[in-house]
This record gives structure tokens, C-alpha cells and sequence, in this order.
């Protein structure tokens, strides 16, 4: 077990088997040292989050929806890596996206969500770039999509 | 020939004259063994596919304009290989845009049909990583949007 | 002093301190040659600009808010080549988010904005592959994000 998983044990989140997409294309690809991984929705352990943050949802129920898409993307990872998150050398990317009504303006309070995660669970190798942006609607009306760019050994 | 350009010639796809950008930025940018390319709008071979979808457009007519966006896609992966398809290794990664109402949830029906496409014309190396989300407006109100990451020999 | 800092002394560029994110996510990642900087917002020398292009906000204004992001990303991008300009190889990518509401469609000339600087600044070398699209709703309603990928030495 790696100190990453260790970790997630200590943080009591328990990694959900990664989705296999329905339709052509994969959860993740590999190209050199680089994961590129799907946008994962905001499936938690009670299934989809729905809604538009700041309306259907409080910021707070925001951030726990960007939190499971975190968890969704360290679980894809983890399957890049063939179960070994000790091979994880950065989290390069996040691009966060928040359903939401034209008058919201706290998607980075929103994707915090999911970026807290990755330092909580990865370090400083956690640390990323990011982009948070809103969007009108999202697949199945998921409240948050986070799709990520890794880096792994 | 490479066997690329006979499955296009097989699913009786003709590639168009990939479109130069009248600004300052490039259809693609080759940097080590990955090609960035440009978010390619819905242009088929009748125009610019345009509307929201789900409401001027069917979800039918969705899908069949992200396969013009993965057709505009596969014409500038061409030129980024000088004219030789065969040296795709992968398709890395999709970002697909959907012009869309606040109500609208199907995106990822939509953007199977740039995905589909890619399975189709490169078979597993066509499996690539995506994410689907929806936006309110895009470029000359085109219906969809896809940019995209290649690997290249 | 780097050609480009030359050159950005020419344009009457002053870059700013880049600003360090509030969040656990970094403002840069350089992972190999390249370089993934987050999305920079619309902040200008007068503060953020905000509101909705097209509405609150003119195509000009807009395309000065664009401007500023770019402006934004090369002061990220001169701190990740700890101070070193002249390590700039290419300008990969950038994703350019134009708040709006759903009837405006001139997003490409606003995000030109951000691209017309990248070549002011470098040359052949700022010419980039991009994505141009509307968003509902930005962080603190910003006008403009763009993120970008950079290739550097």
C-alpha cells in the first residue's frame, strides 16, 4: 500500500470502482509521462449530484459535489497508475466546471472542492493549475465536471 | 495511402481543406510528440451548423454536428502530419462544447458523435479521454465545439 | 533583459507581480517543456474587469478584458521561467472563456484579445492553438479567463 493510499484511509474516502464511460472513449489515456482523464461528474457514494450550485444547492453542497469528482478523478487515476498511487508525481491540471445560473460567481469557492482534495491526499505534489469556469447545463445535470491532467512515474 | 485514409475512404468521409484561423492563432500547434488542436466549430459540408441544441436542434442533429467538428478535427491532424495519417498513435484527448439551454443534460449523446467518429476512423487508437460539457453561446452560434490532443509518431 | 522583455517594453507592457492563488492550487505547473498556467481572470491595471460581453460590457471592452488575462498569463509564465523570458519556445494553447449571455457569438474577436498580444509579444512563436467560448457566469464575474499551456527550454 502506497502512502497515498495510506492517506486515504486516514481521510476515511474510500476509492469508488472508476466508471467505465458508456460510449467511445476511455476513462483515461496515457501519452508519455502525462494522464489525461475524462471529466468525471459529481457521483458520490448517494449517487449523481444534481443541480445548479447557488440555486438547487448551496455553495457547501457545491463543494462536497467537487469533492466527488475529485475522489472519481483519484480513482481513474489510480487505475492509470495499475493501483499504484506511489507512482503519482504531480497533479498538473484541473478543469473545474460548475453548473450554474448566469448571476453565480463563487465557482473557485466551488472547485475548492476538489483542489483541497488533491493537496489533502497528494502534498505538495497535489498543488495544480487550474481553471473554474460556469456552465449552463452538465451531463445528466451533475452539479460540478472536473476533467485533470496528471503526471505520473 | 496509410490504411487511416481508407477507412475514411470506407465510411465515405472526405476530409475538407482544413480552415486557416483569420486571427492570430494557429488550426495546431505540434509540440514533442503531441499536437494541440484548435476548437473546430460544426461546419459541414452544407455550412456552419448553428443553434442551441435540444432546442432549434435536435439531439440528432447534435450528434451529427460534432461529427463535422471530429471531421475538421481529423483534417488539421492531416496537415499537423504532413499529409500522412498514419503516424496518429492516439487520440489523447476531446473538449466538447455544446451550445445549449439551462435545461439541457444530453451533451454526452452529443459529443458521442465526434467520439464515434474517432473509433471509427482509428479504431482502439481512436479511444480517447473527453469531457462534455454544455455552453451557452459558442462562436458564430455553431451548435458544438471540439478542441483536442493528439499523440503523433 | 530578454528580446521579449524588449519587446514587451516597446508595447508599454508593464507585467504585474503574478498573483498568488488564495486556494490550494498553484499558479503554474511545469511538468517536462511544458508549462500548464491556470486560468487567469480579466484583472487589469484599474482591477477586474467585470460583467457580461455584449451586454454590460462592449466587444472592445472585451476584448481589453481578454488583453489583461494575457498580460496576466505572461507575468505566471515569466515566474515559471524564474524570470527568464527568453526560455519561451512556443505558445501551445490557450482556453479562452468569454462571459455572456446566450445570444452572443462574437467570441473569437474578443479572446483575439489574448492572442493578437501572445504574437505581439512573441513573434511566430505566440501563435497558438485555442478554444473560444462562452461561459454563463465567471469568477467574480470576470469578463475574460484564459488558461494556457506554454512550451518553454
Amino acid at each position: 500500500m502506497s502512502s497515498v493510499d495510506a492517506r486515504l484511509a486516514e481521510l476515511n474516502i474510500v476509492l469508488p470502482e472508476p466508471v467505465a464511460p458508456v460510449a467511445n472513449y476511455a476513462p483515461f489515456v496515457v501519452t508519455g509521462n502525462l494522464v489525461f482523464i475524462s471529466g468525471q461528474v459529481s457521483i458520490g457514494p448517494n449517487g449523481l449530484v444534481t443541480g445548479k450550485v447557488g440555486a438547487a444547492l448551496t455553495i457547501e453542497q457545491g463543494i462536497e459535489a467537487a469533492q466527488a469528482c475529485g475522489v472519481n478523478l483519484i480513482a481513474q487515476l489510480k487505475a492509470a497508475c495499475a493501483g499504484d498511487l506511489g507512482r503519482v508525481r504531480r497533479v498538473v491540471k484541473l478543469g473545474g466546471f460548475v453548473n450554474c445560473n448566469p448571476d453565480f460567481v463563487d465557482q473557485p469557492k466551488v472547485v475548492n472542492g476538489a483542489s483541497d482534495l488533491m493537496v489533502a491526499v497528494f502534498g505538495d505534489a497535489g498543488r495544480h493549475a487550474r481553471a473554474a469556469v460556469g456552465a449552463p447545463a452538465l451531463p445528466l445535470d451533475a452539479a460540478v465536471e472536473v476533467d485533470g491532467v496528471f503526471e505520473i512515474a
